[in-house]
C-alpha cells in the first residue's frame, strides 16, 4: 500500500493534461478539469451504455504496440454500440498501469486512442489513471445515442428470419494462433500478405459502426461477435426463444482463412468458435434482406446470408451435405 | 494467452446469471441479457458520467472483506455524483479477477455491491468480467441525472464565497496508517471505538449523496475530497481562478482524529493531505451559507465553514495565530 505523492499539480494531473486533455474535445468533458462529464442526448433519444475491459496477457500481448492496445480497448466497445444500432457519443477511460510502463508507451497509447476517437467520432469524456502491481489493464465505458425505443436487441429474432453476418469470420482467432506459433504459417501455406491480414485482425478489430443505421432500419435482432460466431449466435437464439440453422459453407471467410482451412487440421472449429471477430450477426425478415445488404454495401461493409431462424433452440451449423458440426467448446469464456 | 473455454452457457454467463443478474433491477439493464444497457434521462435532464477504479494492493488490502471492496468501488464513484449535485441513476461494472479468487469471494462481493446499489438507489446496468494475472481490479462507471445546466462545477467559486466541508476530515488517512501499523493506536491514545471508527472510514467511505440537492441549490462550486483536502481545494481554486484562505482549526475532525492529533507527530499533514475522505468541499455565497447548512442538517450531514475565497491562487491553511501551514506533499497521487 505504498502511496506515491507529488506537488500541487500532481504527476497524475500532469499526465492527464499532457496526453489526454487533447483528446477531450466533447464540451461535456470540460477539458478533463472537473470531476465528471455531462452527456445530453438529443431530445427523444436514449443513451446506450457499454463497458468492456482488456487485460495484458489475456486480451493482448505485453509487447503489442501501445497504440494498437488503445485502439483495441476502444473498438471492442464501439463494436457493441454498432450492433445495437447506436451512434457513438463518447467514452470514459480507466487506465491502470504498472510502474514499468514508460512515458513513451503512454504517449503512443494516447496517440492511438486519439486517432480512433476522431475516426469514430467518439471523444474521450473523462477517466481515471491508477497504479497496479499487475499487467496493463484498460477498462472503457462507451456511450451511444439512438432514438428512444429503437435499440436493436438480442431478443427480437423471429422464425423465418434470415441470419446474416458482416465481414469475414475466424480471421482474429487464426491470427491469435499464428501469433502464438508463427511457424504454423508455413503449414497453412499462407503468403506474407495473408499472414499479415490474420495477425492484423487479431491485433486491432474493425468495428462495424458504419452499419448501425442499417441495422436499426432492418434487423429484428443483432449482437457483435466477440466470443465466436457459434456461441454468440446461440446466445442470440436463447434470448429470442428460437433456433438457427446455418449453412457452414456460407459463413464468409477471408482468402487467408480459406487457405488455412484447406490446409486441414480442425480449423473450422477455431474459425466458428474462436472469437475476437468483432463482426455483427443479425437476423432480418426475408422481405428486408436485400434492402439491408444494399444499405450495408453503401456503408462499405458486406453482409452475407448464412442461414435461417427456426423454431427450437440452439444454433446448428451444417455442412453442404447436411452433416451437423459439433464443437468441443462453442463459445469463448474466461471463466 | 491461455484461453479457457466452456459449454454454450459459459462459466462467465453462469457467474453473471447467479451473482449479478439479481442486482440488475433497472429496466434498461435488460436483466444483463443483452450487449448494452439503456438510460433515458427525464425530459430536460442531462446525464453525469464518472469512472473510478480501485486496485488490490493500491486502494484496498488483499484481505479486505469482499463486500467492503465492492462497496468502496461503488462509493468512490457515488461520491463524485454527490459533489456534482447529480441523482444516482445506475452503474456499469468491470470486474477483473485473478484465478485465486473463490466463489465465496464473488458471492460476498455481489452481496455488498447489491446492498449499496439498493441503499443509494443506483442499480447495476451492465458489466464485464475478465481474468488477470494481477490483483483484483474493479472499474465502475457511474451515471447520475440532473436538470440540464445545473451540474455543480469546480470552476464557479467567487471571491467572498465561504468554503465549507462536510463530515470530518482525515479519518480515512489515519485509518490507513493504523491499518499499516496497528501498534500506533496505543501511541495515539485511541480507545477501541476510536480505532474502529478510523479503520472503518478507510475501509468503506460514506459518500454524501444526501447533499446533492442542497449543493445544486446553494453551492457556487464543489468537488469531493478524495486526494486530500489541501490538494483538492487547491484544484478547485485553480479551476475557479481564485485562492482560498482556510482556518485550519475549523477543519472538522472526529473525536478520534482530534485525539490522534493531540498525541503529537505531524498528523496535521496526514489529516489535511492524506485523502480517501470522500467528503465534499464546496464554496457558497455568504448569503446562502445558513440555508445550505440547514438543508445539509435536514439531510443528516453536517457542513462546517472553514474559510473564505480570496483573489489570487492556491489554498492556504493557517493556524489560529495566523501561521501558514506548509505541506511536503499537498495532494495524493499515484504518479
Amino acid at each position: 500500500m505504498a502511496k506515491a505523492r507529488a506537488e500541487i499539480q500532481s504527476g497524475e494531473d500532469r499526465l492527464i493534461a499532457r496526453y489526454f486533455k487533447p483528446l477531450a474535445r466533447h464540451p461535456g468533458a470540460f477539458g478533463l478539469e472537473d470531476d465528471a462529464a455531462i452527456l445530453s442526448p438529443p431530445a427523444g433519444h436514449e443513451v446506450v451504455l457499454k463497458t468492456d475491459a482488456i487485460v495484458g496477457g489475456m486480451h493482448f500481448f505485453p509487447n503489442d504496440p501501445a497504440a494498437a492496445v488503445a485502439r483495441k480497448a476502444l473498438r471492442v466497445n464501439l463494436s457493441d454500440l454498432a450492433a445495437k444500432g447506436a451512434k457513438p457519443a463518447g467514452f470514459l477511460l480507466s487506465l491502470i498501469l504498472p510502474k514499468s510502463v514508460s512515458g513513451k508507451w503512454i504517449a503512443d497509447f494516447a496517440r492511438g486512442l486519439g486517432a480512433d476517437a476522431e475516426r469514430y467520432n467518439c471523444p474521450l469524456m473523462g477517466g481515471d489513471t491508477d497504479r497496479t502491481n499487475g499487467p496493463v489493464t484498460i477498462s472503457i465505458a462507451a456511450f451511444g445515442t439512438l432514438p428512444a425505443g429503437t435499440m436493436v436487441r438480442r431478443s427480437g429474432a423471429k422464425v423465418g428470419d434470415r441470419v446474416v453476418v458482416s465481414g469475414t469470420i475466424g480471421d482474429a482467432a487464426l491470427g491469435l494462433k499464428l501469433r502464438q506459433a508463427p511457424a504454423i504459417a508455413k503449414h497453412w501455406n499462407l503468403d506474407a500478405a495473408m499472414r499479415k491480414h490474420l495477425l492484423g485482425r487479431y491485433l486491432v478489430p474493425e468495428p462495424r459502426n458504419a452499419l448501425a443505421e442499417a441495422l436499426r432500419a432492418h434487423a429484428s435482432a443483432a449482437m457483435d461477435v466477440s466470443d465466436g460466431l457459434a456461441g454468440d449466435l446461440a446466445k442470440l437464439c436463447r434470448a429470442s426463444g428460437v433456433a438457427a440453422e446455418i449453412n457452414a459453407a456460407r459463413v464468409p471467410l477471408s482468402p487467408a482463412a480459406r487457405k488455412a482451412l484447406l490446409a486441414g487440421g480442425k480449423l473450422i472449429e477455431t474459425i466458428l468458435t474462436g472469437g475476437d471477430d468483432y463482426e455483427i450477426v443479425a437476423t432480418v425478415a426475408p422481405s428486408k434482406v436485400l434492402s439491408l445488404m444494399a444499405a450495408a454495401r453503401a456503408a462499405g461493409v458486406a453482409f452475407c446470408e448464412i442461414g435461417v431462424v427456426r423454431p427450437g433452440q440452439g444454433a446448428q451449423f451444417r455442412t453442404p451435405s447436411g452433416k451437423a458440426l459439433s464443437f468441443a467448446r462453442p463459445s469463448f469464456s474466461h471463466f
